[in-house]
């Protein structure tokens, strides 16, 4: 057996898992962004014919999976694993969703670092030779998560400028032990980091330090320098965080000025549409790979990318007990080639 | 590589991990129970100096974690990743325990089959090569469960005789790929089964259902029929649940008169302790398993076992929009002998 442990936080994959295929759905704010001809359904409101936002959320990752199953021309009983994960108390739509598709379930918790936890544990257990499909999914919802963690949406609070929309839609990626690519290659785990930020409308600050952190990791594990790929992508730092993670890793010797962006600031126009600091949630990150990067890499656009997608891991109630915002990230490696 | 895949929800580890050590720690009422001789730690009170009971939780599976480590004659250095979940919004017990402990990190949520979901995920990891040692942990507590999940402790609600009982305590089990046993062997996973119960003191008649076929999934894919096992232990089906489970396997011909019991059935006593259907809780089959199974196997009262923690998915936000109760159970045999 090749030597997978590359690094405390890093391994390698023996025989590279394949994307199968991938399904983004979003909601109509995220149709009207920068992205809208990437993502493959762009929902006309953000109910979808449900009673609830919370219903609406779970069809929506429900839908996301089984049209991604679809398109990679299987159907729900190849599934080996489902590992889905969403923002909400008890995860609850990735559940219901996963009642609905019958397939054998692993319900994971990372906030918004909830795909590349997904596509990490997916690709191990695909290459350790305990599956051959594996569905990685995720969803979040702007108004589910709303008034969940900050207020009631008639109250039509005014958001700082710090703060991040919460992107409607889903994504879901489907990993294959055979194909022709792309393939994930190196994973590398976040721990948390917690930098002692107490203002819940500033996440971008709370997570850009645990995002270092991997960032650094991934490439002192690999040896790799940050030039080697394409394209280098944080999951939903936003205009706040990827100003604060550019500076500190120019510090730190490492130059991301010509590959590196975030999905929270690329998935919205910052003049037109009003999201103050960016885009955030489990779909942030999500829709971006399985709607706009995946298909640059069937393009041949990029060849080489690392996604790392970003969490916050705290509650209305760890902030009402005056706790801080423990931050996470974890990075995926993907590349069009095993070599 | 030898097939690790034996059915559509069954897989067989190559290279079985080993139990290298583990820890339970229970509150004051779990340490008046018939259990009490097994725990490693028995807290005075449920606060454990703490201003707040989810403070507590997280400090009872952090130090459990800890406790566990260095039993194992480790320091946290040395483990790979920490897997670990509990009850909690946003799972912060987990995640405020993990920031503390600075392993990196993998968040899950299976509500009460948290324990063998998490042992599932890290033997899978271990024996596919990707680490050497795992922690997996979890932990719930009566108070920050009853207050998310039911009324105020100050209301003093009248249970229903159907209600379970929230186990306080935390167990932590450390997986390792080399070791002299006992040995992981199989893991099954569940698949999400809902039988339409909306009552959330009945959560044993909604976690039945999926025990049930899991339980039927093990058998069929190994082949092995339930007299192979020394004990069957399900998670916190309770007293109803247990009954149910029984009578239709019974209906499907798979006898467990002589070798099964529930962890939350034993955890508590039935006359003392005024818990109802039994005991629930991701600690109940938690520190049943890493209190009184793992230290029975060691002097070998029971060299095989299968145990399977069950989880029902629900939220109060979904029982108050109408949803049913979707029960999971994932199943991992745990053996004194590799082979």
């Amino acid at each position: 057996m090749a030597l997978k442990k590359i690094g405390a936080q890093t391994r390698k994959m023996e025989n590279p898992p394949s994307i199968l295929s991938y399904y983004s759905i979003v909601g109509p704010k995220e149709g009207e962004g920068p992205l809208k001809d990437y993502f493959d359904l762009i929902l006309e409101d953000d109910l979808w014919g449900q009673e609830s936002w919370e219903k609406a959320e779970s069809k929506i990752q429900e839908e996301c999976v089984r049209y991604a199953i679809d398109k990679g021309g299987l159907s729900s009983e190849n599934i080996d694993y489902l590992i889905a994960g969403d923002l909400i108390n008890q995860i609850t739509p990735s559940s219901y969703s996963a009642r609905q598709l019958s397939i054998p379930y692993y319900g994971i918790f990372g906030a918004c670092s909830t795909m590349t936890q997904s596509l990490s544990l997916g690709a191990m257990l695909i290459d350790g030779g305990f599956a051959d499909y594996i569905a990685c999914a995720v969803s979040s919802h702007f108004s589910t998560a709303e008034r969940q963690f900050r207020f009631p949406l008639e109250y039509g609070n005014q958001r700082k400028m710090s703060a991040q929309w919460t992107v409607t839609g889903a994504g879901t990626t489907i990993l294959s032990s055979t194909g022709n690519g792309p393939y994930v290659k190196y994973i590398t785990t976040g721990k948390i980091i917690d930098p002692g930020i107490t203002d819940s409308a500033n996440m971008g600050s709370a997570m850009a330090p645990s995002a270092i952190d991997t960032l650094v990791n991934h490439f002192q594990d690999t040896g790799l320098d940050p030039s080697y790929y394409d394209l280098i992508l944080s999951g939903d730092l936003g205009y706040v965080g990827k100003d604060i993670l550019m500076d500190l890793m120019k510090k730190k010797g490492y130059d991301l000025s010509k590959n590196y962006t975030d999905c929270g600031v690329e998935i919205f126009d910052k003049f037109e549409q009003d999201t103050h600091a960016g885009g955030s949630g489990c779909a942030c990150s999500a829709v971006v790979y399985n709607g706009y990067v995946f298909k640059e890499m069937a393009k041949g656009k990029y060849n080489r990318v690392l996604l790392m997608s970003t969490g916050a891991l705290h509650s209305t109630m760890s902030t009402q007990q005056g706790e801080s915002i423990p931050g996470i990230a974890h990075a995926v490696s993907i590349e069009n080639t095993k070599e």
